[in-house]
């Protein structure tokens, strides 16, 4: 009775992920996962959010518990626009900031308020996969733009501006990229800014890991360099507290901020009341940047860990990212060898990771992997790859 | 920098509430409102979400707080599974549930699943404002079928059906509507899914107010009659337990779940794990059942007083409905009068409901107004409607 024919356009683009199915075995205990981008559980501040919970919920519970504004959580939203201009030298007020169900949903409200079918959406090469995901549902053209270890190559983006005939939007993770570890230099970061100003597009700046930086100094964001009010930033508190409450925020000027709350009212009236205030008390009674301080510090043991790890049993043809922060590291393989076959036979020695096929918009390179290196204790790290090394040895071509 | 022709070309359609910044006073405490759909949050259980929660964060705060699946924490789907096999007599299991961010979250992607441009969506008449604005972002023809106290008229929606080149999906709620307060009756339910199958049309039955039935017996679910799978339905916690977590359901057969699965995923990954797994516990530990009855007998006593009040202070002229269950009435003003401008004077007032032409997809009739009883104690509604009936005589044509 129910025909195919029955759902709309835009469902033939989008596909069910052909590595979902093959990743759930990874909730196993026995496997040992460099697959998800999952935070360390184990570092939740779970005795400070149990104590403010329980207050907040007897205390305030006939507002915590209530419906409310779409804009979100009034003094959580002061919050973050002080936070923003303390860490990211962005000078922002409350009316600046929109509270998301993390920065999935804030991609997915960008999609519906910018794309139009076939408009010209530029990416890095790789990118991320829940942002291609999220804008596919609004049909975009994309465009995938040359992309070195400091970012998208500037006269590549200019030659694809330059040739496109829909400009629209551009889509950018500027530290410890998702999947690739990379993070833009200043100088990459400034002339973005400029292109995107001369052929007037919008820059939407996704930075879930900028805070997680184990070495080296802070660059400015993005937004920061930002005079014309084209640039987007996405934040979310997914990594530097815990993920399971989805509070996310958009930066936006006011033209882009007064469509966005827009959908996001007909998307779902708002954001969960009870999460809003629970980030919101964290941050007024516990400080932040020392909870940060001590996942960075295990973050990057572990990342030494896996690279130390990688370097030990992996083949020299085998090249990988160092990245400076955030949860990943890539990998690119020799040529000719496919990670999708990699992980099938991997995933019988019990390990697991990314194919890094998906992260490509359009032309999709399977000799390259994503590996996650947060969510899992040393000793485990090591072991994981010395098996999956000997899975790679096998299945050299 | 910013051209307003950088948006979308389905930014045309989405347009602020004009009474959404009259509506914004009602905050006001001197304000008596009988404008929101709130729940009374006196009746939160919040002792029990208090114990709850507590000992769910300090115990399970690893999964708790960590990310989830998109299709939602299984043990919460199969007890609103179980639930719907008892209350409506649908037979479903775990795999035909998706948790969804309240049936707000339910109405978007169902939106996106369907509705291509120029696609005709039926509505009743008036129908559900949030269903309007979320379903617009999808470009659709609204149909407005005839409706009387019964539900939509058959004969009128096979009119509209037979007429339509492109018949997609219809939108009701069967109970205690959101605004008129009408329940569909059985035969009319009946009517519907025979005229869904002939057609091939998919029917959304929104039911967030079915189990706050004050006094009568409970009908069929649309769902329980439907053999093809063409009914979708949607379900929430917000009117039952409290609406600020975020917590709604999607019933819906295979073909149609996966579909709905792949734009969640999209859309926010997934749904606030710590919200879903409270609510599991407060299924496990507490009687749903009977805490429902005790919103149910308090929002009788607050119809009781609302429409004896009405009786009392408005002219014959005026003509309300009764509902037997839910949140609203609806109120019919004489020809030519105009509740937009009511509204305004009554503001002055301090006095607030919602004016009724937002609701009509096609035809707007200006003189209705929506009046909510379950947000006020009952001294207030009864000060309210005098307020209010006094502002209505200086307004008489």
């Amino acid at each position: 009775m129910l025909s195919p024919t029955m759902f709309s356009g835009r469902m033939k683009y989008m596909r069910a992920s052909e590595i979902r199915e093959l990743l759930k075995v990874t909730e196993k205990p026995e496997i040992i996962s460099f697959g998800g981008g999952l935070p360390a559980p184990e570092l939740f501040p779970i005795q400070e959010l149990y104590e403010l919970t329980a207050e907040l919920i007897l205390k305030q519970g006939a507002k915590a518990l209530q419906y409310s504004t779409t804009e979100g959580h009034t003094p959580l939203r002061q919050k973050i626009a002080d936070r923003m201009d303390k860490i990211f030298g962005v000078s922002l007020s409350v009316k600046d900031i929109l509270i998301s169900c993390g920065s999935q949903q804030a991609l997915d409200l960008i999609g519906k308020v910018f794309i139009d079918q076939g408009d010209d959406v530029f990416l890095e090469s790789p990118s991320y996969l829940g942002a291609i995901n999220a804008f596919r549902a609004y049909e975009p053209n994309f465009v995938e733009v040359a992309t070195d270890d400091d970012g998208m190559l500037p006269e590549a983006l200019e030659a694809a501006l330059k040739s496109s005939k829909r400009p629209k939007l551009l889509y950018m993770v500027p530290d410890f990229q998702n999947p690739s570890g990379r993070t833009w230099s200043l100088e990459r970061r400034k002339a973005l800014v400029s292109l995107a100003e001369r052929y007037g597009i919008v820059v939407v700046e996704d930075n879930p890991y900028g805070e997680l930086r184990f070495e080296g100094s802070m660059l400015p964001s993005v937004k920061s360099l930002d005079k014309s009010g084209l640039v987007i930033y996405l934040g979310t508190f997914s990594k530097t507290l815990c993920p399971g409450m989805r509070i996310g925020w958009i930066a936006a000027s006011a033209p882009i901020m007064e469509k966005l709350v827009l959908v996001k009212q007909g998307a779902d009236l708002h954001t969960s009341t009870t999460s809003q205030m629970q980030i919101d008390l964290f941050l007024e009674r516990y400080d932040l940047d020392s909870h940060i301080e001590v996942i960075r510090r295990e973050y990057k043991k572990r990342r030494d860990t896996l690279l130390g790890a990688m370097e030990r049993y992996f083949n020299t043809d085998i090249s990988f990212t160092r990245p400076m922060g955030g949860l990943f590291t890539w990998a690119q393989l020799p040529e000719g060898m496919d990670s999708r076959l990699i992980l099938a036979k991997a995933i019988e020695q019990n390990v697991a990771f990314v194919p890094g096929g998906s992260f490509f918009p359009c032309n999709p390179r399977h000799n390259t992997m994503r590996l996650n290196f947060s969510n899992m204790p040393e000793d485990r790290i090591v072991e994981g790859i010395e098996r999956l090394s000997k899975v790679l040895r096998q299945m050299r071509p």
